[in-house]
């Protein structure tokens, strides 16, 4: 194992190690994953924000995706020196948007980007905090494709890969932890 | 004039210049202030950042509030070595929460943080994109002090300067441009 693949595996073991595992939340059944015990350990914290940052190539966009994306995107596009595009719920954003719908467990709803926040050819790295279904993440995708952006990756802190997000997306995507 | 007098004065000019007013945005007869172009322009975001984070003294954690404090609390935290703490709007947080009601225009509203995310002792630096009558702020504030933190600051991007909200607040407060 060189050095690099193994720096990310000691990473990976101390951000699973962090995320605490709260059972019945948002609702019986459900165990949730709660990532702020990574947001509070500032070195660890460090070192997620440089795996999600470490791309091939330029980045001139960071998409992050409302509202737990926007928890890395920051720090993101700080080390990137790229710019930070948030993608919203309907009606958040107050400038002309585009908007592209996904579904929900029940009904549909909405993400939103302002129309000139991306550029004919712009190299775009998505950022949100986890893929399940991929339904935002596909939405935030054809949302920048739709204005000429180019996709690059698509960068999470956790995949739940029984349900097969990533296979919904067109863009490479990584998840720094798997469930 | 000093140096450091003078950055703060250009980043202002140009803070403002980016700034975008919406007219009728959420509804008639309000200016938005649109703050999408400051996160937009990779060197104008990281001199905000720098300046929201030039403070004196440690800073132990960085409390976001949601959800536009998001948008820089983890470069925020990223440059300070600092913990990211989010202030979350009610039942979004997983974990055992306090919660701070405030007012709203029409009835009231709850922001929560969970009850470990605060040690007694830990000096906190308050961020959100804008203060206009300082409720959210404040009920921040309280949710810090209630678990023994002590709020050394309080950093905005914009203060609307007519609605008083600095004077709502105990902690030091700065925002980079008034209106």
């Amino acid at each position: 194992m060189n050095r690099s693949r193994w720096e990310e595996k000691a990473l990976q073991v101390a951000v699973c190690k962090a995320i605490r595992d709260v059972p019945d939340f948002p609702k019986p059944g459900i165990v949730f994953k709660d990532i702020t015990p990574v947001l509070s350990d500032p070195s660890l914290f460090s070192g997620v924000l440089d795996w999600m940052g470490n791309m091939p190539g330029e980045v001139d966009v960071v998409v992050g995706v409302e509202s737990r994306g926007f928890l890395f995107a920051s720090g993101l596009v700080d080390r990137l020196g790229a710019r930070f595009v948030p993608a919203r719920k309907a009606g958040k954003l107050p400038w002309r948007t585009v908007g592209a719908s996904y579904d929900l467990e029940y009904g549909r709803a909405e993400l939103e980007i302002h129309e000139d926040a991306i550029r004919p050819g712009d190299r775009v790295l998505l950022v949100d905090d986890l893929i399940a279904t991929g339904g935002t993440a596909s939405a935030a995708v054809q949302l920048v494709e739709g204005l000429g952006g180019l996709v690059i990756g698509a960068t999470f802190l956790i995949e739940l890969s029984f349900l097969s997000g990533a296979a919904q997306l067109t863009a490479p995507t990584r998840a720094l932890v798997q469930y």
